[in-house]
């Protein structure tokens, strides 16, 4: 079976696990307080070219948003997001269970928040103590779709949330992607002026675990350290956490890990394509959604792993998902294979 | 620096990592749903003989205790603890912070809850509506003070817990050094007869990270995986945990670990009290107390990390721990040098 | 000014008032352990016609709601409710700061939840750990919109939530309009067969406050008083609540208080129709929602107390509430104005 | 029976409930928006003497106690309470529910908190990241043993308070009897200078039901109502409390409150220690806590009302209260029944 299932089916890019193989033996002091994490902490602020903010390094992504959400808000507060958005539906409840509500609005096919739409959100409950307070807009990027944000969209989003005291969470779960897409127009050190906060994903992006959560806005940052330890999402030995960023931030195997993973994405879809069968969006970036027939997916399944998405009435909407770690020759396979059905 | 910090101051056992190394660019599909995870769950069943109970593998201590507690309680619903048990004290209100409070009661300075207090406690509150209930007592074996509790004082609170309707959970993220302790009289095979739910710690034990919690009531289980969701503790790349708990339970390497850091302070224990120096109380497990003059403490500090517990007038509590890494060597050379202070 | 802007803008029946001063220096105990407690939990089941129910007075509707549900789900579970839901849209993240999610489906425009969309909802999440798990469906009856379910309309949906284990709360904040309403074919006594937990509202039924919280579940209401004092809703004087259901449900008082209400509603509503204006849905009970042009609306608004729903591009829906007290009068005189403007 | 239990055993003052029989049919807009609710509002600032505060009534303790407390930690933050505090003891985990810790420090016996421990907790905690962060100390005056704060003492602790960054909070459910004690030199003009946020109990004083939750730091105020509402403790017909606070600030009848409650329980202490019995602690306001031998206790049972505290080997230790609505009478023939045992 060849997987397309998603983007940790394997363990780590191999330096990144070489380096914990040769730091394995050192004595350090625990709780993230060590050298090697220092040094990952400064790699990732170097990378975003950011001084100023301050960076936390996670485990998990749903540990990372969920703390941070918790941590930022107000007991009265809210979060806005897509009602697509990883933490409305991917979650298993996660925020809800810190005490918030997520108020969601509509996703119209393209996985993107409208800003007319969070203003609506803002306005409805503003002031109104019937209603929860809204303090934070929750995106990702790249989209659960795949898609991206221009910067002149998100110039704009952060430019109300600003202006209204919202904050601007971003989860960059899959952000290599989205920065090494061909249609992507914001740099990776841009994101410091577009956002409050944001996550650097890695167990997406070539590691083996590991969220580097950035702050911007002081305002978050300050007590953050005592909300890690409170949701559980501290690890003793902290400095797995730095020795695999400060890899990842290395050579540039960040941004070598988004561009091969879009590459392999963009022949699938090309093939696909060709091939005659339809995408559901126009993803540029690591996840492609295809509909094939029923008869099509049956075949596909003998040898292929990925998801299923939704079921038509004779089609099936699915999800193919390329990384650092797939195989040219194994995309090809697939379109040649594909072809015979 | 020569480190008696913790035990968690190195990456892993060596043969864990080369797992881990072998293994990394196979694909398997991710949360916990893979056959290493399975494997991984099976090795630690069979240590524990029990076959009808349910693993799940989680990543850290804190993170395991939060989610096994408020997963288990009712919203009314209380946890009876020690008053320097490790989540009344050391995991900044985490278990607080899912709802629920921690009914503490007095340790005597063995760090051992006694049966008479936990009854107590219920009885104070049970049944008593402007009261909080009672339905989970919270042990650790070895205890916060490396102490042990006999196989007697286990069956006794075991039946009574079971008697009024209270859950029993242990904390075991130092049980391999309790199980190979000279004083223990409690066989890893007993748990399943003694308590409820309890975790076989990694972290602590010769992994990188990874805690096992093994449930014996089906009451417990019931909706686990989506708690462990919901709580941010559901690794993506849920195999690390299979494949290093497999590895830790092949070969007795998890008895073997406990064996080597007992040894070690053993050793230690010895040394300090032949050059006339007090000990706190006195552990047969990893973790040594002992009382140090603030001048020894000075001169130590020069060479060695350990833990400052407590600072009398003129002395100072400190706590030395051992691990599955100490060199014998690092040991002899701390007692010689203690001996010319 | 004349209001009609909801149906708690009074004090309560000069009867139930007249009560509380006849009993006003008896010494009773406290938090509802005396006999008027006792003999208005009586009043309550026996117009229910429920003896193996259990009955809980509560001071109001939002904090009914947020411990009902909070006590009734464990921590990884949700409650399902429309989009338009009382606690989706007007009790400020109540639910979620008790850590549940609301699972929001379509309201399609008459305020009442599909069967088909619960089960969507419910089918979309069961056994998904990445998802939250439904357990439990709430509705009001009648709706936020004035509108009624049918009998058959609440038997299939109760028939389907015992089906697949999900709990059926009904909010019946304003039920007495309900229970005397010309469309209804839902008795009082029938309530035990078609749900598992209701509340009977006072607020706005005549009390000065006060809620009776009947469950027919008992796996509801175990333990329900530790939630009910946990959540701070234990009245000290309970008995002000017992003395006032006692009151409400002699001489059937209760069910007079929803007759006017909805004979004064009738009359409004004939009359803003036969003055040609619009209405939103077709209510039957004692809140109407009429559509009114901006010119108009100002012009009432210069004797009128109502509420504004929302406003479109030259008219705006209201909303009017009759209640016990309204006057036969002040909605003829509305009437006559109405027709000059 | 005549009834010592507890001074919530009857409805309100006379002239409280002829307040709300006199506006009954008054209409008013909800939810504490009208015009009964500011001139309550009103009344207690005048009382207090204080411009700047802002006020906001509620219906019982355990509410006001659960929502100030959750409405002012962010959530890595604890409340410090004396280990026999009302929300450590008697509130059914009430904090706990909304994620905060209560930090318990030693009771000696006469009910105080000592500034001497309230420095340990807080130096302890403070700046671990092990550890809950304090963020508030709460009291009770008079404290749960009847006894009381010399002003010297709150000085002192808010003082420190101000000093390291913590709220103080006190619980003046029964302040009117702390006002009026002979032992009392701290005027009700003086709490705006001596802490943050202070509640003015009604229930206990003469009200049917309400708390005036008066908030001198705007730290504190800001975004309050919307924790009202969601934690549920808004009142729909918000005027009630407006009314009857309103009424008890009118004419001193908060003070004749106070003072008769205060003078019937010095009667009673008088008549008791005269007659030969120890009582537990010297308190000079309504609460009374004797030792009677058993034999003395069963023969009181059979004709008064009283709390049993905790029973030792020969003896038992009770409560006794008194209040506005107790009659010299009654008290005078229970010493006189005393002395006949």
């Amino acid at each position: 079976m060849i997987s397309f299932k998603n983007d940790y089916s394997e363990g780590a890019l191999p330096t990144v696990l070489q380096r914990l193989v040769e730091t394995n033996l050192e004595k350090t002091v625990g709780y993230g307080e060590d050298e090697y994490t220092r040094a990952g902490k400064e790699a990732v602020k170097k990378v975003l070219e950011c001084r100023d903010c301050s960076v936390q390094f996670l485990v998990g992504g749903t540990q990372t948003n969920l703390l941070t959400i918790a941590h930022s808000l107000n007991s009265y507060e809210a979060v806005i997001a897509l009602e697509t958005g990883h933490i409305a539906t991917s979650e298993a409840g996660a925020i809800e269970a810190t005490g918030h509500k997520i108020i969601e609005v509509k996703n119209y096919g393209d996985g993107k928040i409208k800003l007319d739409d969070v203003k609506k959100a803002f306005e409805l409950h503003k002031n109104n103590f019937h209603k929860i307070q809204p303090k934070m807009v929750y995106i990702s990027n790249p989209t659960e779709l795949g898609t991206l944000y221009t910067k002149a969209e998100l110039e704009a989003l952060y430019e109300y949330c600003k202006g209204v005291g919202l904050y601007l969470y971003i989860d960059g779960a899959r952000l290599a992607y989205a920065i090494a897409s061909e249609k992507n127009d914001i740099k990776l050190t841009d994101y410091k002026e577009l956002c409050d906060v944001i996550y650097i994903g890695g167990t997406k992006c070539g590691l083996l675990f590991g969220e580097a959560l950035v702050v911007f806005n002081e305002n978050i940052s300050q007590g953050l350290m005592y909300s890690v330890k409170q949701k559980g999402a501290l690890l003793a030995k902290g400095r797995l956490l730095g020795i695999q960023f400060e890899e990842l931030m290395r050579d540039n195997n960040y941004f070598k890990v988004g561009e091969h993973g879009n590459r392999m994405a963009s022949i699938l879809k090309k093939g696909v394509v060709e091939t005659g069968h339809k995408i559901l969006v126009d993803s540029y970036t690591n996840q492609q959604f295809f509909i094939f027939n029923n008869k099509v997916i049956e075949k596909l399944k003998e040898r292929y792993l990925f998801e299923i998405c939704s079921k038509l009435e004779k089609e099936t909407v699915v999800r193919f998902v390329t990384s650092w770690s797939t195989k040219e020759e194994e995309v090809i396979n697939f379109i040649e294979f594909l072809k015979t059905l």
